[in-house]
């Protein structure tokens, strides 16, 4: 054994117990008492938690949208992620108009390569079928290990935006081939309407990001998606939701037997759409928006329910100044706030206080999106798997500010925010990538997570 | 008094009680036991029902669709009407583009000056704001007794539809301007879809019309429909209802207190889908088409539970060798049905069997449509209103035939349908149109109802 | 014709409209525009409603509870229904062990014949089913008119209580034979456990009354007899329902086709259970309780939906000094306020509020009692029916006082309260028996009102 | 190590993983690849499922019931359990009137401590609280590690029924002390009242055992108890639950957050009422009793759902001349049917005809009854827990008869019943208990649970 973490307590979705944990070329090879082995990197884990690292099923690294691109390269990002106790992260690739799925996956691995600091996966984003080409390629997508692909059913003008014929075809597609279909659910009609509405009466503020895409935008297309999920018989994962209504829909579907998975984010628990009143509203801005908070109490009713699949990030900062192109008009701001060095650190003190359980943190984080997404390898403590670890301190204190991250970006929504318990170091495949405050892996470690397609 | 029908029993939504009625210049005069007048018309109803003219809020006369023109004319359609019971015909003008309500309705209005048998009014099809000018006539319109507006979620590609944003411009102005929005609610994408299948696969059978409008392609449109009028919270009224999903979520609406109305027609609460896979299943199509079981279940079930607001026909008859245009392509099929002549025998044969009572089927097909469209003249027997009334007869059977309708169609979806009990004398404002089998009426009799918009 | 009402509006379920009304032997005759007749006493009643007589469905008069007996005897109580608009009162005597139903209420109906000012109606509470006897007599008192009888699901230990398998023999037997099953739902043991621990903590404010008999104690006994009800497919009266969960469970069965009817009374619709905080909280102390604010939203909510069938008032007034025999021990108040003067006024000052409409409230207090206990001459402005009428003056205020009340009780809950309309003129079976603020009947005018069984 | 299992496939609740199991001093300590140790008795469990020992939540053994005792004693059962794969029972000993808790309790342990061949814990059955005395006693139970304890709402003329106020001042004293209340809900007057019919209809087969307590019975119970757990947020679990109503409300409360637990049993799973039509019907006559399709189908759903908790057997096998002596009068057959042996290998044939998952089964029967009642040292394959480990076979079928089970006794309604997989081994503590269809155990090996209350 090359590492041995001892006496730590290790936390799996229904399991608490202290055991050793010995680590061998990369693979968790053995838990139990008293594991000992000459020559073995031994790391004392006494009264900490020990946890499989964190999978953000969600992020967007250097993403082209609004004008820019999103502050965080592969490189910041994924440095974050190991500083955060994310040892995966699911990127988004854009297919381009015209451009086949593993091509424009394979732009986007060729940077991560050189870049990725933990592993990494990639869900394609889907907008245009190019005369049903891409429906033809599903079948090699999966078996290359891009098993998921996402629809906009917003962003109509950008030329994002797939209309209910295609996300019909993607789902039947997706469904034979063993992939997963992820949705973006937004209303384009009507946020146009409230945006054109707004601008007419010089309605220009941060407030009005939220009035324009309100509870009823998401939920009107949360709704529909699940209903022709649900009409298909078809594997429906619906990202960031962040309204009760959806949620509901979404939930009911989920009871009436039907393959349907919901992902939330971090922005959602702690924050409502009051934040937009704030003078410095404008950062807060992505789509969609931080809801009110009905919505949020239903997002942690459902969570402590054991209703809601995973909490992944929707990592896409943008920079202050980007930021301030919106000063006096909404439709100008960047979508997209950072996350992914918060998610594992948020819901783990959300355990700490007593909201939920650390098996649950566990489960949404780490066990559920690896099995949601294919991620065999990853998701758990459990001998054989990846031996992406983290180490967590139930009783260290964090402040959150954009000093103590380590992503690229010169702000953050978190600013200030206080957390109980922290990572205090994170493994990736048993490589020390993250001590104690300090990112200590290596750029160009990462490894593209090669999936498994569902059954 | 000019006409005093004797000892019938009157029927109103919550009484059933035997008084004589006394008319004088077409109103209900007086209600009364033992009216007497010298000179008044006397005509005897006793053993019978007396009940008030039917209203179909739903006909489609003289309409050009599906490459040819429905084959009622005002002056057949209205003549059928009146031997059916109905004593007020609501008629869908379709806007041009480019076209004003106002002007739209009067082309239809001066050809019902001469030819309607009945008393008409007029919804207005919607399919083009031109930039805006449509909704500023609303206010118009309404003045003008045009009180409600028809938008199509369907037939995309024959330009009739709206967009989402149209949608709730239009709600949104109807709800301003006291005016009601009709909705037909079906997924036109997903139609399509289903059709270049079908088509692809050589599958051409009338049955395939059904296939590729199931209950998903309406339940969609329905919800999605009833999720804009409740994010408004303005009025609406979804036509020919025929499937369970759409028609559960329009009724919890309701539930919630918001302004929703469901119509449904006799060929829903009468067939099911498996009528399209026998020989003359063609004749059958309109849309939506009827829909399962399960379906049909749930539409009488919220009869009798009073969920449903309106029974109407959506009459719109073609001849047979129209239909037979799609003997080998079901989307060539014109798509409609006849019914106005059936509408109020086949309800109160339904009452007459126990399956809801008189009471109920007056309110479905005269008093709420009266109330519902601000037909403030009409909809049931009472002092001061016009004297539309229809004599029953509860013990005289009926066979259905296209010999024995007073419509110009050469064929009926209802033949060989044995009624139990059937209207043998129909008024319209106290002259006697109707008569024991035969159109007594004069032509161009029927009066334009204007009607009142809602508060 | 003796008497005619010109002018008024008359309102009905449905309609609301301008006509005279013709009555002669206490019979509504004619209902026309301009009616006539010489020597008839005309009744002008320009600018004024014309509704049909209230019925209350529940009362308590002269009735042994408590300790003493209610302050209204049937003279009092009937004239001050008169003076409230109430045209028939049902009395609930109660069976006494060993004794029959006609028995019990002959014992009753002896007093009525002399006192009462308006007609009378029994409901037979059942206590004891005498070995069988008292199903086997079922049949007999439906025949005699009464056709409705009550169970307490509470008041244990005095003997009033039936068990499960009680009432559901009692349900079985009144749906073979056409009657009403009535029940007052609470539990019991429940109360008995409060009661006894706030005793013990010598917690004996007012407020412990509502304490003891919270939500959750009317709610267990409301989906206890709906459930038995639903088993047996029989038919169901709620009576008093204060509580949303029980009430949401009687909408529900009704939903799905059962025969349930939900009553509830204006006190619940007026206070929350905030009274029994009040200095006079004993005052206000009845079975049911009033509940939280929830629970008022709730059936103020139904009562929009159309989902309530009537408002009674289980009116029971005791004397002050009764009430105050409860000052140190909450348990020691009699239970039971006053009401029935209060009812028509109270809803038809809602709906001039806009509230819910003139015709629900006539659906609420006179059309539905009438018809779901078999009262055919009663509950509308209908040619045939009983005159029971009254004028109402939507513009006169009118604030409760004792003072200005016709019971002969010595306080009232409504102290103070003003209502916005009020009733000027009362006819029981064309008798003027209410004057603008002055009771002008007969003592002894009302008679028994035999009602007609269920089919 | 004393032993290592090897190459088996561990299943948790959330993975599926190639293994080895290294145990000493009957604990498992250690989980790896390639597991070494001389001396170490080796296990070889390639190609076989290697699961944590089922917990059957729900057996009665030795117990005094209708006028006899349960077929099997400590011994036969236990024995029985251990060749099914069952390394705990839980017993339900009966509190007689008057008697303490550890008193009832300890009688029980004095003959498990000789006779038990698996581990054993008691949930304890209060019919009389013994004037409060028995509620004082809840703390030192818990503390003895007894925490839960079972309330019957039927058996009434038994004795054993509890009434409302005792189950709520139970439900409330077991919150208080970290206990669980377990329920058996079936409502005593309704069978009692049709039992009464029944008999005297001449209406004796096994058939009206089934018609005098249908689901309506049951359902009103269930839907009692969890309104009275809701009312006090107190934990509640549900045993043996076979009704869709009851179940659909329990699953209502549980996803209202409520802290409610269903427990059901694999004859629910297997047979409908149906059987009671059998010859042989009396042989599957317990109580609750099969119930109809719906409720069957209602239960599978949920499983599949993660709807139900725990599945458990109620074990209570009776001897044929015992049945037999209801031939003629099916209230004279003893209720209660075999399972222990039967619970896990149905189950595990389930999950490998697809139905659900292994994972799902070791969920169900081992760690949520472990987790829900406090086993600390049960429940899954884990470092630090007991060695209580069985090893499936999953291609060895298997037809249940009585010739090949270990109970004492004489016939089983599994007969006949073909399993595909089997268990080959179990172990209890490291101790080797059954091998390949026969019992190998030491009689008294069984051990106490002292179990942990709730926090």
């Amino acid at each position: 054994m090359d590492l041995i973490i001892k006496n730590g307590t290790i936390i799996t979705t229904s399991e608490s117990y202290v055991a050793d944990i010995g680590v061998k070329d990369g693979k968790i090879v053995a838990i139990g008492t008293n594991l000992k082995e000459e020559g073995a990197n031994v790391v004392d884990a006494n009264g900490k938690l020990v946890l499989p690292g964190a999978i953000d099923a969600h992020t967007h690294l250097a993403m082209p949208f609004g004008g820019t691109v999103s502050a965080d390269s592969y490189l910041a990002g994924t440095r974050a992620a190991a500083c955060g106790g994310v040892t995966t992260v699911f990127d988004y690739p854009m297919q381009r108009k015209g451009k086949g799925i593993i091509e424009t996956v394979e732009g986007r691995k060729e940077i991560c390569d050189r870049e990725a600091c933990v592993d990494y996966a990639f869900h394609c984003c889907i907008t245009d079928l190019n005369n049903g080409a891409i429906l033809d390629e599903f079948k090699d997508a999966v078996e290359y290990g891009v098993t998921s692909f996402k629809c906009f059913l917003v962003y109509k003008k950008e030329g994002m935006m797939v209309d209910d014929a295609t996300l019909v075809k993607i789902l039947l597609k997706a469904k034979e081939t063993g992939a997963m279909t992820n949705i973006h659910a937004e209303n384009p009609d009507l946020i146009d309407l409230n945006i054109e509405k707004f601008l007419k009466e010089g309605k220009t503020s941060a407030w009005y990001h939220y009035l324009s895409r309100p509870e009823y935008v998401e939920a009107e297309a949360d709704k529909r998606a699940i209903h022709w999920a649900k009409s298909m018989e078809a594997p429906l994962y619906l990202v960031h939701m962040a309204d009760k209504e959806g949620l509901e829909a979404a939930i009911e579907a989920k009871r009436e037997g039907y393959d349907i998975y919901i992902e939330t984010c971090p922005q959602y628990l702690e924050f409502t759409c009051d934040v937009y009143k704030r003078e410095d509203g404008r950062n807060f801005v992505c789509s969609p928006p931080m809801k009110n908070k009905e919505s949020q109490d239903a997002l942690w009713k459902a969570i402590k329910a054991g209703e809601i699949d995973t909490i992944a990030t929707d990592h896409c900062p943008f920079q202050s100044y980007e930021k301030d192109w919106g000063k006096d008009d909404f439709t100008k701001i960047p979508n997209g706030c950072a996350g992914v060095e918060n998610l594992y650190p948020y819901m783990l003190s959300a355990a700490n206080e007593g909201k939920l359980s650390f098996n649950n943190v566990v489960e949404l984080c780490s066990t559920n999106p690896a099995k949601i997404f294919g991620c065999t390898q990853k998701g758990s403590i459990t001998v054989g798997k990846d031996a992406d670890i983290v180490i967590y301190d139930p009783s260290k204190d964090f402040t959150i500010s954009v000093d103590n991250m380590h992503s690229d970006y010169d702000h953050t929504i978190w600013e200030g925010k206080t957390l109980y318990g922290y990572p205090v170091k994170t493994f990736v495949r048993g490589n020390l990538v993250y001590d104690n405050g300090e990112f200590v892996g290596k750029i160009g470690l990462g490894e593209f997570v090669k999936r498994i397609g569902r059954k």
